[in-house]
């Protein structure tokens, strides 16, 4: 990875984890990958994610219990004209925040445990509330009917993208456009540029 | 995949993997899986993605083309209380559109596809132009020095969770809730909740 875009504070990299709603999980059998996208919240180092107790999925960790993980957060389109005037494609790009996390899943079967990942869930997804704790007796059956999966990371590498890597000239030029552009994302991209150039 | 969900309409996984800005490419050496976003364009049946010549994929490519490529759009998150009045948490989840696809990877080599593909994937990501076409002379060396990877599908499998298994009753509970709260993604979450239901 390019120096300039790799994030190591841990604390910009769990504000990622826990700013998206989903990830991919990757894993691999006889060395054929297999990915599927799932919600997931972070507890620690740690990333959780429940289902059914039997799907593809499941039986392919319990082959393999060896996982990739990765979460984008996408950020702006830059058209290559944002930071170039000689009118090649090549400067198109887009901005994006991304953890990969390589790891191992283990399946909780813990009943309390299960109920804290739950709980973390939804207090992330549905942070309104509106429902009984995850603690109490209704879920009894429900939670011997879920699979909880958690992810132990080996290696976590964060990567933002926000032309850290461009000469000022290139950067101020970008901001400029985005600023006078102003879609949704435009906005949120030019705190994140501003935040990680040096 | 719960039959309901399945879409195989080839219009509509098109349609989708066109209105989509990146996918999660995932890989595996050695029966350990690795992952990377990326941005892509399709083409026919194809996938295709570019990078530098030399990298973490391109070298992982290389010893096992075999991948797994998953896109998703996300939409609203359905909060438990939106179709139950039970006050359980287990009703809550986020309704998406999801393709899975299982392929081999093959590096172009050909100039002119090298060309047409990265042409392609401009018009998807930079669609109101302002670049030399990618077919110009001016692009030599830039071509010479940039992988350009298809995804030929061996299976494509197309997930649209809107809903489709509820209960007419709940179905409308959510549609209620959707229209009353009308954040940002919920009126085209109401539009394909309301194409998808049988």
């Amino acid at each position: 990875m390019n120096p300039y875009f790799e994030i190591t504070d841990q604390k910009c990299i769990d504000a990622l984890l826990d700013s998206v709603e989903y990830g991919t999980l990757a894993l691999s059998y006889q060395d054929k990958p297999y990915s599927v996208p799932l919600n997931f919240v972070r507890i620690d180092r740690s990333i959780f994610f429940h289902g059914a107790l039997q799907n593809k999925k499941m039986k392919l960790l319990a082959q393999n219990p060896k996982v990739s993980f990765s979460v984008v957060r996408s950020y702006a389109l830059i058209p290559s004209f944002f930071s170039s005037n000689d009118a090649l494609a090549c400067p198109a790009t887009q901005f994006f925040a991304s953890v990969s996390i390589n790891g191992i899943a283990k399946v909780i079967e813990d009943r309390d445990m299960k109920a804290k990942v739950l709980e973390a869930l939804m207090q992330k997804l549905q942070p309104q509330g509106g429902y009984k704790p995850l603690s109490d007796e209704a879920y009894t059956k429900a939670l011997k009917a879920t699979a909880v999966v958690e992810i132990q990371p080996s290696t976590t590498r964060c990567k933002f993208k926000f032309g850290q890597h461009l000469s000022k000239e290139r950067f101020r030029m970008i901001l400029k456009h985005l600023e006078e552009r102003n879609e949704p994302k435009d906005k949120e991209t030019i705190d994140m540029m501003k935040s990680y150039y040096i």
